[in-house]
């Protein structure tokens, strides 16, 4: 890995203390950076202002001058009544260099911002970050699809049992498994469970850690019928399109509506808690999800992370691409 | 760990060299060391003579004056009509000590091997080492319940299916851990099926790996009724008490087979192979196992091995006790 990439990989970390209070803007990470040494580092604020250009060139002050500025996603072009456009305060900068990690989709911006702060005559290099594009993914998942990214959670046993065949599912994972859950709560725009969860397990769905409830994310139910105070109604899967704030959205089950989302392709991420617990005739995580041989289900799922939580296990999967 | 431990670990890995075909003698290993060197290596021959003890003191001949023999079992204390009691052959050298892994609960040795070694003037001590209780634990299985040592293996989806619901299985798991399940085999001394199973899959449950064909174990199925050729006939788990022969036992499903053993507490081994796949709908592993409640299935079962094999992972884990 480059220089240039640790920095920006470093920017992708800033990002993630943005996330998910940025919304509806995308949570970026800058750090300023002269002759190795950190200057002034910032991310998108709460409500996605300041940005984080903003906020590393306002620490950085006069310290800014021959520095390079590492942003995780292209300076915005665009100006507007928030706030002014972050291409044109690195121009009235005295910036040496800067190295962009993602481009931004966004129309208003799409290369502009690189090519005005190029044309102000400041070196300006976009590299592909992919831990950048990971930071943004709900962001340039939108952008790509008009959608948020979805993450399917599943906590199970060895067998693949959510439940015992009576409905018993508390609790299968572990205290730690749990919490995880929970941060991974925190990192989320909105969540949702299916209609019959929702009635026999009336989950609260919150972030129940330390400091960390004001992140709970909004509630939503997969259901054709009404909702109850608090709670929004998705009634499809497809319907998702219509969540235009919603960056992140993190699909915590039961079978029906898990298998609903990826019936209609429309998980980008599992996240599988396994318990090392057997149960036998329980209650399955995955009802009939459309698949007509076997040899469709391979080369869907690409493990990108594994670790262990107590006795229980997370892994990740992306879908391939 | 202990310079005794390692040798001794040592000496169980040379065992497993024996194994299956020692039966119905337990696969043992034994090493001679002078000055940190090693002198001679021996491990039980197919058929159960000679004994690990006996090769490698022969091999060693007069070098063996003032060593020390590490010995993954108590060398065994009763004359037989196949070969002599190693015990003697240990007093008869001129070792100058003995190191023994694991007691022999051979009612004919059981301590008198080491109690004689002591006799003739030669040290002996034994350790508890948890590398030779491994690898004799089919042996020692047999010894303390009578029975084999029982390995359940599953290979499921991510989501624990073992097939479509349609019943095609072909394949969730891809080559390496298929030809895991074929090395797993060939340690084995009989492997098990279901008589549902049998009958709609026909399996062969031989060891299809170079040079290894001969290793592929007896055949059972678990059914009440007639078995066809080339196979034995299992009435119930419960009858593995009659496999008077028989150190390792490899159940391979399917889940009803699965199912029965592990509701009658009669697995000791889970071998899980799992594919990066979602089935959605399909068979579960596993039916009723007598789980009366979510609480009771925790705390039973320990990972102790997990790997990648290609795409696939395998997980093992060993009862609790």
């Amino acid at each position: 890995m480059s220089n240039d990439q640790r920095w920006l990989a470093a920017a992708a970390s800033l990002a993630a203390r943005g996330r998910p209070l940025s919304r509806p803007n995308p949570a970026v990470g800058a750090i300023v950076v002269r002759d190795g040494r950190v200057i002034s580092r910032g991310w998108t604020q709460p409500g996605g202002r300041p940005h984080a250009e903003a906020v590393a060139l306002a620490l950085a002050g006069e310290a800014a001058d021959g520095a390079t500025l590492y942003v995780s996603l292209e300076p915005c072009a665009h100006r507007s009544e928030r706030g002014p456009a972050c291409a044109d305060l690195v121009c009235a900068s005295k910036l040496a260099r800067v190295v962009v990690g993602c481009g931004d989709p966004d129309p208003r911006t799409a290369g502009a911002g690189i090519a005005r702060i190029r044309q102000a005559g400041i070196a300006c290099d976009l590299l592909d970050s992919p831990e950048c594009a990971q930071g943004l993914s709900g962001y340039l998942t939108r952008a790509r699809h008009g959608r948020p990214e979805i993450t399917l959670k599943l906590a199970v046993s060895l067998d693949g049992c959510i439940a015992m065949s009576n409905g018993e599912s508390q609790w299968i994972t572990g205290d730690s498994a749990r919490a995880h859950t929970h941060a991974m709560r925190a990192q989320t725009d909105a969540i949702l469970v299916g209609g019959g969860t929702l009635r026999a397990d009336a989950p609260r769905l919150d972030v129940r850690l330390p400091g960390m409830a004001a992140l709970s994310p909004e509630r939503w139910v997969l259901t054709g019928g009404e909702a109850p105070e608090g709670w929004r109604v998705l009634p499809s899967p497809e319907a998702v399109q219509s969540m235009s704030h919603v960056q992140y959205l993190f699909v915590e089950g039961g079978a029906g509506a898990a298998s609903a989302f990826l019936k209609a392709g429309l998980v980008d991420r599992l996240l599988i808690y396994r318990a090392p617990i057997l149960i036998g005739g329980g209650r399955a995580a995955l009802h009939d999800i459309g698949l007509n041989a076997l040899a469709d289900a391979h080369g869907q799922w690409r493990l990108t992370d594994r670790r262990q939580l107590g006795r229980d296990t997370l892994e990740v999967f992306a879908r391939q691409v």
